[in-house]
Order: structure tokens, then C-alpha cells, then sequence
């Protein structure tokens, strides 16, 4: 597939929204999904509550592609809605499982809106499957439903929690159930999720920027282990689970979320510019400019650039009109060195020694592609920076990460990476020096780490429940993947 | 909207099919369903089984636009299939019902087809919501599912035939359960459902047109009550019923089914010969012609014409390329006399006496724009001769009738009627006729009525559930119907 | 190509509808394009003009398919309008080639219809080329469009009769040229154009279902060789032609015209009723009923069964929904006896002597299929009997005949044929009493035939100078087909 | 029209591209078109020739969108291809007027493809309409065609080079010509073309990046007023024009040409930084920080920083999923300071200064949101530089400018327009400075012009036939838009 050559990142599941008390409650989710396209670009699907009904649209492509007509927007009649994007985190992306779910249960509709990847899901299913369950997807997803449906507790909200009291992984969810918009946060506060206030009406967003598109103030971030439970205008929230040490995922601010967006205080541009000077301090590079890859790693070469004292040239160009469905059309044009994306300057890299810095490297392919078309554009010594250190591990909370021995730093130590990128020099920010640039001075605290960083390191954070079972948890179904 | 002025008639729900053992499961599928096309124009539907996966394929529109492309059928891999054809019988059509509706369940996937309408479907998913079940879709149908999921009987078959015996209402059914084709008729046979053979592969259908069109052999009517268990090449069956009168629908003779399906042993175009025949004897018409309304009435009045001696003629043009899409576009073109479907021949009716053959009168819409276009021709009288007594009550048995009060024989006696349509005389075919017509010399048994028939009697042959606990069965869900 | 299996039948080139003095000129040329929708399926396209400005939208597919939003209707502005429905003669359809064609040219814009072809567009269009025109689509009509613009005389329409005297063939002509609405026929009056009144406004199409659809009243067909030229209200009429006696296209009578049209005072469907009568006189059959092939063999049908007292059986299903996709799915599928479109009716022809009645034969796969069926239902003898003769030579006047030597006629005697067919006899209406079925009761005036039917007579009645001059008149651009 | 909302740029008509002698012509034409996707994204085609025919597929939308299929491919079969990506510069684009044109004339087929604009379009047209031509389009490029055709030489190249000496204004053209690919610019060389080798095949485009997408070597710029005709392997020059200096659109440099390609010697980036330094020279500001608008204005940005020693910060975060289809979906929506393309990095500007760098101000809108955003994310204070002059005039040359009267700097002196962006400070880079940065010391050579740079000094380097003519060449035809 095209897509593998073009796209060489790890890719984030998914992005949900929801807000409540708003007469164009749908219309804001278009725009906060839109502010959220980077976070899943094969899908999207509004659910809305119109007081008696609920509507959904669900469509493959991006928001802008389906949802910006009016005629879609009335249809999704209500003052409260909720909204996702996403990727196929594995198999092809099929229009049945969309989100947001929707399910009729005791006490009325439930609609559903999941980032992030149970890591019991499989279990679960088995479990209810076997208890008489019925299930119509192929996500993860539709065991909360079913648990929900099943909890013999009276009152609906309870029984979601309930059903949330058993579910391990990571996860921010987002529920319409009736009139009420319900968010929650794994217990680990995994998964991002956040709050925030446009006029009366509250709503939720995996990231700030969904909040600024629409002109919404931030309130302050969903806690770890947190239900809020919003009507109209006011809200509360529970906390079921037992205490727990807060480990949101590095890889948001790593690579995933927006650099406009804020997280724990601070623009993700920060952190980004942070890793740069951490990674300039640990690894010089001999070297007449810090030159980013596009868009990715353009704060950390900033503060590369900053620290190093190195010019700065943004001397690479991308094609921003690469979307999703550019099929390099023929077998022989495919071994000609395309360049769908990406084109040196030549004048600004021309007999000169290039420190390039990347974000990450997954899978090698496209750093490898892009230092031989700066080599072919006359520089003379490229030495990679990487303001990350070496991906190891494979994720289990909603990341899209290659099987392990497509990982790159899996299959080369440094200096024959070093030798398969064609680099003069390489270099990847250590564990600590992440930690230093993320506001911890002291670095990574083992006995109780900061962050989930299993990718890094190997550490993961919750149980993995279905992996113990002997199951990969990637086939949940018995319904074939094209439906 | 438009097309309750182009179609003035009864529309039937669904057309099922379904095979077993052979290569080309999904492709005869597709043939079969193009065959069953006239039972449901609105969406089609697919799934087989390859061993291992389900696969399936659900579409808005005609077989024929959306199945007949090889790599549609390449993706609905395997040796057995079933499908669906469907209208909508309320609501507007949406993907989320297009059937066969598929599950996981205990003990594999399971996948469904269902003609018919169910009678306690609604009182059933109220007690099935409560026991914690999750419903996806607005079909009653989905109930089933849940039934043999929820069964605590071991066997996964028992399981089904257990939830087989707890509904109510019409059907007929076709399931596939990994490599099992399952079919299963409702205790009275109401709804029809056929086997046949091709080669060593069984085949499941409607109709016995649907078998023609690949060249399988008809074997046998499902028997009312039967439920049969078929894999590649072999079956049993179970009859867990009580043993019940069979009472087939009267309007697959009267109207659905295709003339060259046949119905207990004789083709339907001989039944719609006779009932024409028996028309001519209890109303004749003093006319210089009996003349149809394409096409439905053609053989009523090749029977009506040979009994009464007049000359046939087939004096109204049918422009079939009428479709489902065409939208008359403005207001005043709407008020003219437009004639998008039908156009009378006026060299045959110019200063003729006319006796019009119809199969049947719902709203009366049609038939008065008809006649009125006969005149409009120069014809001298118009004698209206219908070979089926007058509808006088709604269906609940998955018909799409109008409300009661639009049925137009409730708003108008005859004298009323005839007047409301223009016509120099009316007359309807008896309910005595017509049992005569279906081979019944005295008529009806009116202790043990051989047809279901209430559309004409008022007598419904099953517990109307639904209706009794105060729903009226057509909002089973709390999702909207624009999903 | 698998529709060459589904229609075996000549196809018309095409359609005409115009009207001018109407303010919902557009929403009734859709109309009366649906109406001529059997004269051409694979594409349409209408033009109107609002005053100031043209308005072109053209589409491929069903008149219904695009046409019938309000979208589209009020985008094709003002009170005059053309339009067109075609087959592709040759070749695949293009949207460069649906018609009408537009062209600015002096003295103002210029939009055209053609039904027809003609017989010099290749020497005129190289000509025309060769004086420094460029052509712009593979329509012979664009010459036309050529010849008004080069044209030194000074007033508009003197230039369109200038042009139209230049050309050889067949056609029916719509033109638009600013406000006026102008129609010409060619001097043999091959192809139809009748004229039409809808209150003031003034109507043109190709048959009289066209007026009937819209409740416009028929006035007169336009005379062979004359070019009407018409404002909202009024008309004038010129006859630059030297006179000549009317040939119109027997196919027109035989297939192409809807049974409900009026051709030269009478219906269609009692033309083709006479030729069953003729038929039957000339070539009884032994057999125990007479049966058409649906639906084009019908009124001969009748005829033939009222003729030879046989009685009328309607024992062949024909399922309309096969549209123009319907792709037989897979190769395996192709061989067995796929019957897609006809269906006997077993009960009716079992043990039966069949007279099997069609219009026509033009490769004979259909009849062999149908022919194969009604054996496989049972019959004892199949009796073809054909309502014209024989089809011996290709037509260049905008019917898409085949390759001379794919005519059956021309490669079988009526023995082998009979045999091809598998039919117990075999005969075809005679040259006489096809004509004695027109109304001329000497039959065919040799010396001035009274139609146009070289295609079983070989006699052309016009110069064929493209095909004098060595060009088969296939190939008019060096533009390949699918642009 | 939500566009105008989204972009407040100038755009570029056309981007063009021609390779002959490579057997995947028409599949490194998709990807040529692809790297000049920024210079038109409304519309693309593509014309191949094989050898006897042509072959033209043209589509609205993205050159991704529509030609990545190998399907496609296929059909655009031969050695020599032509290809066309456009905005619409007036009205809507309609396909009827997507590029390449294809005619037949006399010697053969002709495709043509357009970047510019004819000065003496109308004037020709009504002339040629005159004698007797027909156009089928609305494009400026159909009167070459007509006069190519209409030119009484013999050889068909110097026809064509016949009828370029006929039209008046800024053209770079690519035509096919049987076997033949043929390239111009026009004489003062307004619209740039450049030539290059791939293996012995040569290509032609309008930029170089589209020479590096297929490495591809640059070889050099086709002169002004030459005109090349290429065969596979060789080439040839004709240079029929009288003399005159080059004087090449200075908006290529300031705007619409992309960073990475190389103009005149030097890579675009380089000339637009040097922009940014005569700025920072001009205009400095008492700024904490220079910040670019992205993405155009970031190559001055990083000058102006490094000039003024300012830190560079790219504190406003660009959302590249803004297609060219998202429409704000409500009224009410979009009555709120919606952010759907720009977002300010909050912690970088709070309680800052900022000096914002901008390519250009057009309308001034977008700059005046932007600006809005900076202080409501905290800014202390904006000082808004531009990189280029103000525009007072509008393009005649293939450039979509607005009205004069909605250029901004029309409506209002400096010290208005500060006030109605709402910054502290405003300065515009002068015309001097603009020529300095572009490599000319001493500025504007007044006599001799260097640039055609009438947007910005209202001198207009060619004729104005048509508007001397009082036709504004807004309405070449009768055929409305939308067609």
C-alpha cells in the first residue's frame, strides 16, 4: 500500500467531541472535529439528542469532505451532540464501525464516542458473548455498551459507570445519553480529554484546540479516572476508581497533538522547542544549519537550532496536497525517486553540512528517502537529530504502531542505523532528556513514572489482559473486515 | 412525495434467498435477488461465510446498481450466501436496517434475512432492553438474534429454533450460521419461502423465480412451521410448532408474487387468469373491450376477457423507465395532468366502451388519474372490474398498507367510490370469487379460513401483541431514521 | 459486453424534444425527454435560453437519473429549451458528445438536437477542416454548427437554412438560436418530428408521447423537408427543398416508436397489430396459442392471435429491472443459462405447440434463448413467426445496426436459421405484407417506395457519399473514444 | 462564498506540464500536475497522444483525486502527453472549459493547455465569430485553435507559430501535435516555463518542482517569445517575435511559485527571504519576536529575524485539512470568530510583541482575523510587516484579482489601513526594496522595467486590447457558466 511509503509515523486512534446546551450543538461538532482531522483522517460520525431522538451520521473521508453541508447539519437535530474522528487502528476502516456508536438499552438511547484501546476487550466480549451478548462491530468499543446494558443497578449513569469499573486500558470517552453529555478519562489519564465552556453550554475535546476553533474557553483538563456527567449547563462528576498516579501518554506530546493545543499547562510547541534544546545539549552536530523535517519536527529543530546556536533553514518543502488517496499510479513510476511530498532547496543545502531533525523515526523509510534527496541535492554531511529516543515497543492504547520487528531501532543498533539512514552522524534524545524537556529535572522517576512511555521503554502502565490470554486482540470478530 | 402518486398499490416488504454448496454462492445470490427485485426495490443485501469470516454487503438501490460488478462479488467470499431485498415497510430506508443483519454470538457469527413482520416485536425488545440486551438497528428483526443469543440452551441450532418459538408474527427466514444454511417459515405459513437445488447446492428463495433465473431445480415449499438445517449438500428439518392450518398470504396471488413464480403447484398467472374469469362471471360489463392496467392487470383481464367474450386490448402504455428517483420537478408541472407512467392508446378507446381490468384498489389515486386519462382519450364509458374484493384493513404482517383511514374503500361505499372515480360502473370481485379463483369451489371455510386475508376480512390469523399492549410497532427505537 | 446479450434489437440513435414560450420550459422538456426514453439510454442533455444567455447541462445515464432535481431545473433558466436523449451509434458514449451541442457563433449562441446522421459529414468535415474549422467533439452534428457560422449570408436563420441545404441524410432537427425555437426534417421526412401546442407555447418532438406526457395538444407532423421556425407564439415555415415524396423509417413503425405514439394519423400498436394479421394470413401456424415475445412483440401478437383464432397467452415474464449495469457477474455464472430479463411461464406452455410472435430479427441470440427456454418449460413445439422481414443491410441514417455479416438473416437461409433458432418452423412477415400493414393494399410502389427500408430491401434513399468517397464514417476525430 | 472567507491571496490561473518521448507519459504528467497543484486546484486534465489518436481525460478537483488510478492511466495511452491544472479566473469552473482543449483541424489533432491570459481574447473572438467560427467554450485559449486552424500556410507548425504572433498578453502553452510537443511563452516572458530531461524524454512545466517530483533534470527556461518543438528525443527553436526584454511576473517570486522551485537562477525561497531582510531594513520593529503568517510568509519571516536580530517564532499553528470544500455550516456558526485554517500559540504571544510577516495583504481580511486572534491570545502588541508593496491594480495576465475596489490599499491610506487590521504598526516593503531583494541594487529600472509588476505601479507591459475595446473579457460567450 501507497500509504505506508508516504506516512512513516505512528498515528493516533482517534479524536472525540461533545458538547451540550447548544442550539447548533452539531455544527460546533463539525468545526471541533475539524480542529481534531489530524487526530483520525479515514472517518467521522456525529450522534445528536434532539430531546426525544437520536441522529447519527457517519461517513468515511474527512469532516470537511461530509459534514459541512447544512442539510447534514439539520439532520442532526438537538442542543447536544457528540463527534469522532479516527483511524483504523487495525483492518480496513468499514463503515459499521464508525463511531459514534449508538445503542438502544435499558433506559433509553445510548451513543458512544471512544479514543484510546481496551486492553480487555477481548476478554470482555467472550465473556458476554457467552452470557447471550450480541455483538454488531468490530470495536473494542461495544463492550462498554453491552456492560452498561447488563449492570442490574437502577439508575442509568450508575450502571455506566459501573460498566466503566470494568473496562482496563486507555481511554476518553465521551457518551449522549439522553439529555445528558457524560466524559470519561482512564484512570491513568492515558488518553487526553478536557473541558471547556462556550456560553452556558459545556463541552469535552481530546484536545484544546477543538475548544479554540470554536471560540470556547478551557476550563481545565478531564482528571485521571474522572466522569463528568453535564446536562445543559451545569455538570459533576464522579471518581470511581481508586487513586491513581496520573501517566498521560508521552507520544501526545511527543507527536500527536496539535502544537496550538495545551496540555498540562503548557502549548505542546513548548515541550517540542524543549526537546530540541535537550537534544542540541546532549548531541551537538557539526553542522552550518538545524533544518527540520515538515511539518513534525519543525519546534524541536527551532530549539535545536536555539540552543545550538546553528542557523536555522526551513529548507524542505512539502506538498501539503498529498491526501489520502494518492496512488502512485504505476509499478514503473514507483521506482523512479517520486517525490510526492517532499523537496529539498537546493541552493540552501548545496555543499553545506545539514543537522535534520526529526520528531521520531518508526519504520526508517521516509528519513531514509528524505536524507538520500538532500544528499542528491549537493549537501555535503547530513547528521540526524531525533528529539525522541529509539522506539522499541509496540502500543496497546490507541496508537497504530508497526509489528515490533518493523521497528526500525528494533532491527539496527545506532551505528547500523546510522548506516541504513546514510547519516553522517546520529543521534536520538535520551530517555532522560525527554523527561528534562518535558519539566522534569531529575528525569524519568522509575519507581513512579511520569508518563506512559512503554514505547520507549518497555514499561506498560495498566494490565494487558487480552495479551495474557493469549490473544492479540486483533481479531474481534467473526465478520470479515470489508462490510 | 412523488411516489406515493406513481404507486398507488400494496408494497411488499422483502424477498429472501439464500444457498449452500456451491462456488459461486454470492453470485447466484445476486442473480436471485435481481429476480426477487419486485419485492423490494429500496436496498439489497449480502452475506456468505468462507469458512472462517462473514462477509458482507448492504446497499440503498437495486441489486443491479450495486452487486453486479466482479470485485462486489469477490468480496462476499465462500459457498454460502444469503440476501435480502427490502423496502422500507415505515420509516425511511437507512443503511444501519439494510438486512441480512449480522452478529457475534455465542458459538459464531450469525447472519440474517426476514421476510415478514413480526407481531410482538416491540413487547419482546421492551422485555429484552430490560434484561440488559443493546439494540443497533430499528428492525424487528433484531430480536431474534438476541432470542438465540440469550438462549441457555447448549446446541447453537436449539438455541435458534428456542427463539423461533417465542415470536410471533410473519416470516420467513434464512439464516447462515458458519457453515449452516438455515431457513425457517412461520407457523402458518403466511409468508412463502421455497427450496430448490442446483447441482448438489441447496437454494433457499421467496419464490420459485428466483430459482429459475440460475436454473435450479424447485424441490418443495418450506412446509408452514418448518425449519430447515441445510449445509453443503444435505438437510433436516425440524417442525417445533404446533401443528397449525396453513394460511398463505392471498396477496402474493392477488398482487406480489411474480406471475411465473409458482404458489402451491400453478404458476400465480394462472390464479390472476381465474380470479378474472370469476370476475367476469359475478360483473360483467357491458363494454366493447376488457382492458388492463399495465401490468398488474394483465392476467385478470386475459381471464376476464375470454370468460365475458370481449376483445382484449392493452390499450395503456407503461414507460417503465419510471424509476425510483424520478421527482417531478416543480409544483406546476405537478399540476398538470402529467402522465409519467402511464399513457392510454386513443385510436383503441376513442368512442369505446371501456371495462378496466385492476388487480387491486388501495388509495384510489391511480385508478381515478387512469380513468380519467381514458376519457381524456375520447373513450365513451369506462366499466371498472377489480379482481380482489375491496381493503378494507391495514397489514401487520409485513405489508406496507396505508393508514386505515387512506384506504379508500373505508372512505366511500361503492356507489361513493364510483363516483370518486369517474367510472360509468364498479365492481369488486368477491371474497367468495376469489377463493374460487384459487381453486376453493365453496368459497371460504370460514371456521378454518385457507388464507391469511384480513387486508379483505378483517381477520387476523395470529395475536397481534404489539397492538394489544398499546404500541403501534413502527417506533422500535430511540435512534431517528436518518442514521 | 454483456448488454449485447440482453438486447438483441436495433437500437434508435436518438431523441428530440423542444419547446419555446414557456416559463417552466426546462421542467417540461425533462418530461417530454422521459417520455423518448426508449429511443435513447445512455445519455441526455438540455440546453435553454433565458434572454440573454445559454444554459447546458448533459448528462450520461437516465433521464430520471439527473434530471429530475430542482437544482438542475433552475440552473437551466428562461422560456425556451432543447433536448436530447441518445444511444451512441458508434463507439462510447462521451460526455463530449451528449448533445445538445452548444457553439457561439455569429449573431449569437447556437444550441442543437439531432435525431438522425448524416450521410456526408465525413467529406463535408474534412472540407470544413481543410478551410480551417476546428471540431471539438465525434458528432457528425457539429458540421451543421460549422456550416451556419461559415455561411456569408447576413440574417441567422437564412444561415442555418444554408447549412441544412448542404447536408445529406437523415434528420430531425431542434435548434435554439436566441429566442427562437426552430426545427427542421429532412427532405424524406426519414427521421419523425411532429409539432405540438401546451397553451401558447409551442412544442417539437420526436413522437407524439412526448405531447401526450405534458397534456400538450399534437398539431401536425413537421414535412418532410421543412424548417419551422417558431418564437414563444407564433411560427413560420420555410421548404428550401426541391419536393420530394415522404420516405418515412419503416423502423420507426416496426420498433422504435412507443406503441402509444401517432404516426402519420394512427397509433403504432395498430400498425403493428395489422402486421400480426398480415402475418397470420401469410404464414398460419399449427399451434394451440399464439404468444408474444415481451413486450415488443405484443400488438403483433394480438393481431395474430385475433387473425388465426389461436388464443393470446402472455406466458413470458420480462423483468424490467434490468437496467443498463447489470453486469452477469462472473464468467462461470455467464454459462449457465442465465435468464436475467424473460421468464416462461411453465404451466401455460407444458405440453403446449407455441406461435412465438416477435417484431424482429436482428443477430437472433435473444429468440435462440427465448426460444430454448419455452422448450426447457415444456413445450412441445415452438413456431417463430416474425412480424417484418428479414434484416439484410447495415443502416447509415442513425439506427445502430451491426456489422453486416452479425445480421443472422445474412448468414443463415430461412432453413438454417429455422434450425439456429431450434424452432419447428420459422417464417417472417413478407416485404408485401408488411407494407399491405401500413395501409397500402398493393403493397410496395417499386417505383417510389412509400418508406424508407433498405434495411430489407437494400434500397438507400439517399447518396451515401461518405461511403462513396471510402469511409466507413465510424471514425470522425483523431480524439479516441473516452475523453 | 465561504472561499473568500478561507483565502485572501491572489491565485494563479494555471499550471501546465508536457513530456514526450517516455513510454509512462502520461503517469509522470499526474505527478508534474501534482507538484503544480498549487498554482490551480479546481480542475485538471490531461491529453495524451499514441501514435494515431488522442486521449483526454478532464476532471474537476484535485489532480490526487481523479488520476491516481491505473485505469486512468491506461487510457491516456502514448509517448507524449500534455497536462493542465486551473482555477477558475472568472466564473465558476465548469468542465466544459477544463484544459487541455482538443481539436480537430487541418493536419491533425491539436491539444492545448494555458497558463495566462490573452489581452486581445474578445477582440480576436468577435473577429473570428465573424468569419465564420464557432466556440464551444468560455476559455481565452479556443481563439489559438481557430487561428492555427484558419491560417492559410501550409506546414502546421508554422500555422500555430502563425497564430501566436496574433495573440496579444501572458501565455506559457503546451500543445500536442500528433507526434509533436510544443511549447511558448509569450515574449515578454510574463508566465514562466522551464525544460527539462528525464532519460532522453523532454519535458516542459511551469515551474521547476515539477521537474524534481519525476527527477527529472532542469536543462533551463524556455526564453521569452520561443517557442520549442520537441519530438521524443530532439528539439528544435523558433523565436518569431521581435526582440524584447524579458520582463517575467514578479508575483511568481512573491507569491505564487513554490519555495523549493528555482526562478531566473535561484531558488524562490531564497529571493522571498532576501524579501524579508530589505524589510527588516526598511521597517524595523520594536518586537519581542518576528512571526510569519504560514505558510506563504515564513521564507521572509526567518530573513526579517535574521536581519533585525529578532528570535523567530512560528507561533500561529495552520490547519492543512481546510479543503477546498468546507463550508461553515451556519450562520449563527459563522457569526463567531470561527478559526477554521489559523490558531495562535498562546504561550508564545501572551504579554509579547509581536512583529507579524505576511507575504502580501489582498483584501486585508484575513490579515485583520489573524491579527484579532494574536491579541486575543495576549499579545501586547502586532506590528504587521509585508513583504512586498501594496496592490493597487488589477491583473489582466492570468492572475485572479479581485475588483479594484476590494484591494484594500485602495480604500484607505497607510495610516487607515493600520487602523483597520488593528495593529500598532504597519509597513509595506517599497517597490525598491522589492527589486533589491530580487538581486537589482539599484531598484527599478524605470525606463526598462525589469518585472511585469503592474499590481503594485499600474504599469502594464503589453497592450489592453480588449479594455481599450470597453469589454471588461469577463464574458467571451453566451453559453452561461454552469454547463
Amino acid at each position: 500500500m501507497a500509504k505506508s511509503l508516504l506516512e512513516d509515523r505512528l498515528r493516533e486512534a482517534c479524536g472525540v467531541f461533545g458538547i451540550a446546551g447548544h442550539q447548533d450543538a452539531a455544527a460546533l461538532t463539525v468545526l471541533g472535529l475539524h480542529a481534531l482531522q489530524h487526530r483520525g483522517q479515514e472517518a467521522a460520525g456525529i450522534a445528536s439528542f434532539d430531546g426525544r431522538r437520536f441522529h447519527t451520521e457517519r461517513r468515511l473521508g474527512l469532516v470537511g469532505d461530509h459534514f459541512s453541508q447544512s442539510a447534514t447539519i439539520q439532520r442532526l437535530a438537538g442542543e447536544a451532540a457528540i463527534g469522532h474522528v479516527r483511524y483504523a487502528t487495525f483492518g480496513k476502516t468499514i463503515l459499521r464501525n464508525v463511531q459514534p456508536l449508538f445503542a438502544d438499552i435499558r433506559g433509553g438511547g445510548l451513543a458512544c464516542a471512544h479514543n484510546g484501546h481496551l486492553t480487555n476487550a477481548l476478554t470482555m466480549r467472550r465473556r458476554l458473548v457467552k452470557d447471550g451478548c450480541i455483538f454488531q462491530s468490530t470495536c473494542d468499543t461495544e463492550i462498554i455498551l453491552h456492560m452498561a446494558a447488563q449492570s442490574r443497578i437502577a439508575d442509568p449513569v450508575d450502571r455506566l459507570v459501573d460498566a466503566l469499573t470494568r473496562i482496563e486500558g486507555a481511554y476518553a470517552l465521551v457518551f449522549l445519553a439522553n439529555g445528558l453529555l457524560i466524559g470519561a478519562r482512564d484512570p491513568l489519564g492515558i488518553r487526553p480529554l478536557v473541558l471547556g465552556r462556550l456560553g452556558e453550554a459545556l463541552v469535552l475535546a481530546s484536545e484544546t484546540c477543538a475548544l479554540d476553533i470554536i471560540d470556547a474557553d478551557y476550563v481545565r483538563d478531564i482528571a485521571p479516572g474522572e466522569i463528568i456527567i453535564a446536562d445543559g449547563r451545569d455538570s459533576r462528576s464522579l471518581t470511581p476508581f481508586p487513586l491513581a498516579r496520573e501517566r498521560p501518554c508521552i507520544f501526545e506530546y511527543v507527536y500527536f497533538a496539535r502544537p496550538d493545543s495545551v496540555l498540562s499547562g503548557r502549548n505542546v510547541y513548548e515541550y517540542r522547542r524543549q526537546m530540541g534544546r535537550e537534544l542540541a545539549q546532549e548531541s551537538p552536530a557539526e553542522a552550518d544549519m538545524a533544518m527540520p523535517v515538515p511539518d513534525s519536527g519543525v519546534p524541536a529543530a527551532l530549539g535545536y537550532a536555539k540552543e545550538s546556536g546553528l542557523p536555522l533553514e526551513l529548507g524542505i518543502t512539502r506538498n501539503h496536497y498529498v491526501g489520502r488517496t494518492f496512488i502512485e499510479p504505476t509499478q514503473q513510476i514507483r521506482q523512479l525517486g517520486v517525490r510526492l511530498k517532499h523537496n529539498p532547496i537546493g541552493e540552501i543545502v548545496r555543499g553545506k553540512r545539514v543537522a535534520l531533525i526529526d520528531d521520531s523515526i518508526v519504520r526508517g523509510t521516509t528519513g531514509k528517502k528524505i536524507v538520500s534527496m538532500i544528499y542528491g541535492a549537493g549537501a555535503k554531511e547530513v547528521h540526524m537529530r531525533v528529539a525522541s529516543p529509539p522506539i522499541l515497543h509496540p502500543d496497546f492504547y490507541g496508537i497504530d504502531t508497526p509489528d515490533k520487528d518493523e521497528l526500525i531501532a528494533n532491527r539496527y543498533d545506532n551505528e547500523g542505523l546510522r548506516e541504513f539512514l546514510g547519516v553522517a552522524s546520529l543521534a536520538f534524545l535520551s530517555i532522560g532528556g525527554l523527561y528534562r524537556a518535558m519539566g522534569h529535572p531529575k528525569g524519568r522517576d522509575d519507581s513512579h513514572p511520569q508518563y506512559t512511555d512503554h514505547c520507549f521503554t518497555g514499561d506498560y502502565p495498566t494490565n494487558l489482559t487480552d495479551l495474557q490470554e493469549g490473544a492479540d486482540g486483533r481479531q474481534l470478530s467473526f465478520l470479515g473486515e470489508h462490510a
